[in-house]
């Protein structure tokens, strides 16, 4: 029997899951909940329904896991733990600061409820937490580095937009190669943020703006850029459409660490990702946690979880006879 | 309270699981087993016991994990089994096709005695299965490619040694750069053999050997070296001590995949690994999935593990409320 997903929440990453779902041929979207009126939301799934967000409850017997796709500035905090009281749920919380508090929230929630809960799901929170704790677990003596991009930051691209004279814009995040390199040496290095990313923003000016002074303001603007090498490029409305319409994103988790009776003996570990959807990608991790929450469910386990308590074999739809035979 | 450990075997891997011991504060060495007369071994931990392995039964109390460090051909098919009868058992079991038997061998003796044992601890297998799992199961419309190297092949080196002539051998495998980016396109590449690895070893002659008849014998040695590019070197004794007696090793696993309503992204993960010291290496891989090993028995569990069952998070020495604060 297939495992029923439900979306809630249908932006990039809720469009996203439901590709995944038809990658994986034991899963079945049921039906999207959405806050806007349903008749006017189109989806790709032609035997899935399009329903509204607040007759979610209705649908508690129809759906064995909710995927939340809702932001985490407001949405998830208060509709991952509600959805917990009806739903097994899997979300991809990533303020990094609040996941304690939002873990408490939503474990308090699936317990009372006897759900089972997965937050925190992507890539980074996600796969690059899970070699972040892999690979500090074996190279105990050791550094973590962590790289973003060539990938598109959403948050970078809106403070360019916010600026006068600016009609639209991206940017941006990309590693820089040398400093790639010193860290994949072995040897410890300490590196400034200057020196480890930089910024390239491609901006569509309004009629009559000031180029000079819009570049001035992005190159100097503090925490998004003041301390960054920035570059920018001014091009027309249509360039932007054409070569820069994609969601790339990715990025390297690199830990380098001694072993040895003297720790003579260096070692890098490295787990890099290059994505061409950043929505996409995080949406296919999010639908193979999908799958774990509901096995974990099937025997009986009930709060929360994060990728780091989840053993592997729970994602795959193989058997572990199979898992042994194949990728061991 | 410190786990209790001992190391079954004292070579290279067992010295690298006594230094790992030692970067570890929650881990204790207790005793090294050998088949040798113990009076003869030398070990680095001054609190730790050498014993005879004839004697390892009577240690049943004062030991939580055992690690053995023998090899898969003739060692651990035994011994893994026999000691899950008295200890918690960790190996690095490594024989790919015989791991399904070996599998079910040791989970019968450790649901008798309800220890709790992992097989195929290390970096392939181990880290590299992780990663095929865990990117397979995200990707699950992709390819995974797996090089090896720049690393040591004991096996290939052996097999020079034998050559008439021939009086010490290195030999090391090398990725092709040229195969690894065309892999990192993220288009589905075939790779031959030979367009996958090169080989390069570095040769010692006895007095008066023919140079000529041994670089014909190395290149055209069937399965060996006949599919690959084969470069020979010799130099001297010396020289061989001096500049090859290390035992690095390494690779890459890769996977990419496509994601998206007809797959129109394309999306590549990378899991690499450079070690200096390949025992070494795989010791802190084991040591890690003792703690492992240890925990998931004091929740009352038994039978075998593999790498692929066990949560990340049984591998460190941290709290999961610590974990989710820094990690996730």
């Amino acid at each position: 029997m297939s495992i029923r997903i439900g979306i809630y929440g249908y932006g990039n990453l809720g469009r996203g899951v439901e590709c995944a779902i038809r990658q994986n041929a034991d899963m079945e979207l049921v039906a999207v909940f959405t806050r806007r009126d349903p008749s006017t939301v189109s989806i790709l799934t032609k035997t899935a329904t399009v329903a509204s967000a607040s007759e979610v409850v209705s649908w508690k017997d129809r759906i064995d896991v909710m995927i939340l796709c809702g932001g985490s500035a407001t949405d998830l905090p208060g509709q991952t733990p509600e959805l917990a009281k009806w739903f097994h749920v899997v979300d991809s919380f990533d303020t990094h600061a609040k996941i304690p508090e939002h873990f408490a929230n939503v474990d308090a929630a699936a317990k009372a409820s006897g759900k089972l809960g997965i937050i925190s799901v992507g890539w980074d929170p996600g796969m690059f937490s899970l070699n972040r704790m892999y690979a500090g677990a074996i190279l105990t003596s050791g550094k973590d580095y962590t790289f973003w991009g060539k990938g598109v930051s959403q948050g970078h691209s809106d403070a360019i937009r916010r600026i006068e004279g600016v009609k639209d814009a991206k940017q941006y995040t990309i590693p820089v190669e040398a400093a790639l390199e010193a860290v994949r040496s072995g040897e410890e290095v300490a590196l400034t943020t200057r020196q480890k990313h930089t910024r390239e923003c491609f901006v569509v000016l309004e009629e009559g703006a000031d180029a000079a002074r819009v570049e001035q303001e992005i190159v100097t603007m503090p925490n998004y850029f003041a301390d960054y090498d920035t570059v920018v490029h001014f091009i027309s409305e249509e360039e932007l459409k054409k070569n820069h319409s994609g969601i790339p994103h990715g990025g390297f988790v690199i830990r380098t660490g001694k072993t040895g009776w003297e720790e003579e003996n260096k070692h890098v570990i490295e787990y890099r990702l290059q994505l061409d959807s950043n929505p996409e990608f995080t949406a296919s991790v999010i639908v193979a946690y999908a799958r774990a929450a509901a096995r974990l469910a099937a025997e009986g386990q009930c709060g929360c979880r994060s990728v780091l308590d989840i053993a592997p074999a729970y994602l795959s739809a193989k058997t572990g006879e199979e898992l042994r035979a194949e990728l061991l």
